[in-house]
């Protein structure tokens, strides 16, 4: 191959994307909601999650769609996981300020209404409510042929926390721990460049997997039998991590032997990789020392694509799906807490003050921008 | 014109809508949150917005798009109103449950981002963020060449309402004072009609509008010089109901001269027109005798498309775009209050216990399903 794949190559142009975000946020005025009425802004650096005053409570909003991964679930009619990764890219934002997930709706964008796709996506979403433990409180159908040609797929979560115990990163310093959750696939970020590389390598979706897909900290959603195919493993639904993130939550509020202050920050590997935990802090800096086991398909893609190893933690979580910044002196209790409740979580590295950049034990992987 | 047009004709097939929704919705199982916590859902006929428990109060969410007058602003390059159209039609579902909006998140998918489509997009939103009086929490963008050809926009809107003070339509009861609030336009419903003809019109949208647009209850947002376009009439923003609708609400909730348990039954009039009302009570009827005046440009659509009387009040709203019924002992009372408020506001009808039928002044305009 002449040249590596990188995500931009792949059609995705960040700096446009950025430009054209800016534009509109640009055009924003204030929030006509003064401070302390239902519905005021709350200023929080990261801005995973838009929080708002309501009483005693802060109220969360989290709004994103499934993306390009949708083109696979179409190519093969199988969207019983995409409801699973629309509600997970909300719900894991919302964990990321500190909010418990409790209610979602969902958009559906269709050039024609179809039962068989309405009905396999209100069976996935039902999963995803079951999964982030929350209710379905309405959805859309909209039908558009002149606007979109096969499904596209968004939600908005709604999430709540006390105020004054959201996540804010202010108590993020030097020697924190950082534990790495991991994930269940490529979740649902890259699929430009993902279906790029399976395209370049003259694969079907319906082939065999070409690599191991075992993992011991992930399982599969299968629809064939046999050695797992491609589409399987690139449709593996992103990972809900409400539980254990939210019980985790609520177990540093009543504080019995670590309490909220403990967690420092909780980030959601999305779009941007590492370069995710910038977004955390305006200064500290994120060692990776001792990263999760990558996931096979994102060394098979790596390869077959030709992509530079940097490129590839800065598009794909690589394995590991969120991350939990805790205070040192706790973080084995809440390690161990967590290592109860999901396999492959461990302690990966530490916040760092030797400036605003992510490092890697891969030398290269380094990120100070997001 | 051999045939007269209707909404079917024009593409959209209503009953494969109905059953792609409840193939959808068949699907989903009971909430996983329990009565009386936070999120547990509130069942409520209507299901203009999706309630939830949250301790003495309820939130509500809605979400809904632009839809396919999208496809007119996009051709014109004009996007200035979208963001109020799709503010619009997620709020005013709100306040039909007797909930104030308080925030609002957009989504955008776009073929590739434009920083000028953005930035008007953020005009817009900002705008309507002012007439919804509602914080902006949040967004997001998304590129995706694969599934959309143009922009597609849609949003959900945020509401609570103290607890125990939803409008239910368990009031509602024979004699209840029906009062219209003008539209401002065609709003953002039976778009794939309006295209259709003035397709078949031989009409382009940058085309002087061929009829007199001026009304009173309604001003347009131009952008030429001169007689209106026919485009400026179709992309006139939806009217954003939350002045007056929220300020009614409250000064019910403070009851000096009406109270919340007059307010019977609000109606957003969308797709299907003045069978919306069907959704507000299982068994009584609503009688429009007088209606609020037509705006011109549904009379020019009726002529052009040669569309039957009865199919323009299911598609469109024909010049009244919100219902609220009142208790008769305090109607003129709240009338006057909202003619204060909004020019255009009358009494347009009453409900009746002669079965669960929608009739009008217009004979033939009767509904009896939604």
């Amino acid at each position: 191959m002449s040249e590596p794949m990188d995500y931009a190559s792949a059609g995705v142009d960040i700096d446009l994307e950025g430009s054209a975000v800016a534009s509109l946020i640009g055009a924003l005025s204030k929030s006509v909601r003064a401070p302390g009425t239902p519905g005021a802004p709350v200023d929080l650096p990261g801005g995973f999650g838009g929080l708002i005053e309501f009483g005693d409570n802060l109220l969360a909003l989290a709004t994103d769609g499934v993306g390009s991964k949708l083109q696979i679930a179409t190519a093969l009619e199988q969207w019983g996981g995409v409801g699973i990764d629309c509600m997970a890219m909300n719900v894991n934002d919302l964990l990321c300020v500190g909010a418990e997930p409790i209610a979602f709706v969902d958009y559906v964008a269709v050039p024609k209404p179809d039962p068989a796709i309405h009905a396999a996506l209100g069976a996935s979403l039902a999963e995803a409510c079951r999964l982030a433990r929350v209710t379905l409180a309405g959805g859309e159908t909209a039908s558009l042929p002149g606007i979109v040609t096969e499904l596209d797929l968004s939600g908005t979560a709604l999430g709540w926390l006390p105020k004054g115990q959201a996540i804010t990163g202010e108590y993020l310093k030097e020697g924190d721990v950082l534990i790495g959750l991991p994930a269940s696939g490529i979740h649902s970020n890259g699929y430009s460049l993902v279906r790029k590389i399976i395209e370049h390598a003259g694969l079907a979706y319906t082939d065999t997997a070409p690599f191991d897909a075992e993992h011991p900290a992930r399982s599969l959603m299968r629809w064939t039998e046999g050695a797992p195919t491609l589409g399987e493993i690139l449709l593996n639904p992103t990972r809900i991590y409400c539980d254990p993130v939210v019980d985790l939550l609520n177990a540093a509020r009543e504080g019995e032997t670590f309490s909220i202050s403990d967690i420092h920050g909780i980030c959601h590997i999305t779009g941007g990789g590492l370069s995710n935990l910038l977004r955390l802090h305006p200064s500290l800096g994120w060692d990776i020392h001792t990263p999760l086991p990558v996931l096979p398909e994102f060394a098979w893609l790596q390869t077959a694509g030709g992509v530079e190893t940097r490129e590839m933690y800065r598009t794909f979580n690589m394995g590991m799906g969120m991350v939990v910044a805790v205070a040192a002196e706790h973080a084995e209790t809440i390690l161990s807490w967590l290592q109860e409740r999901m396999d492959g979580v461990a302690i990966v590295g530490h916040v760092d003050n030797q400036g605003h950049r992510v490092t890697h034990a891969i030398e290269g992987v380094e990120f100070s921008h997001y």
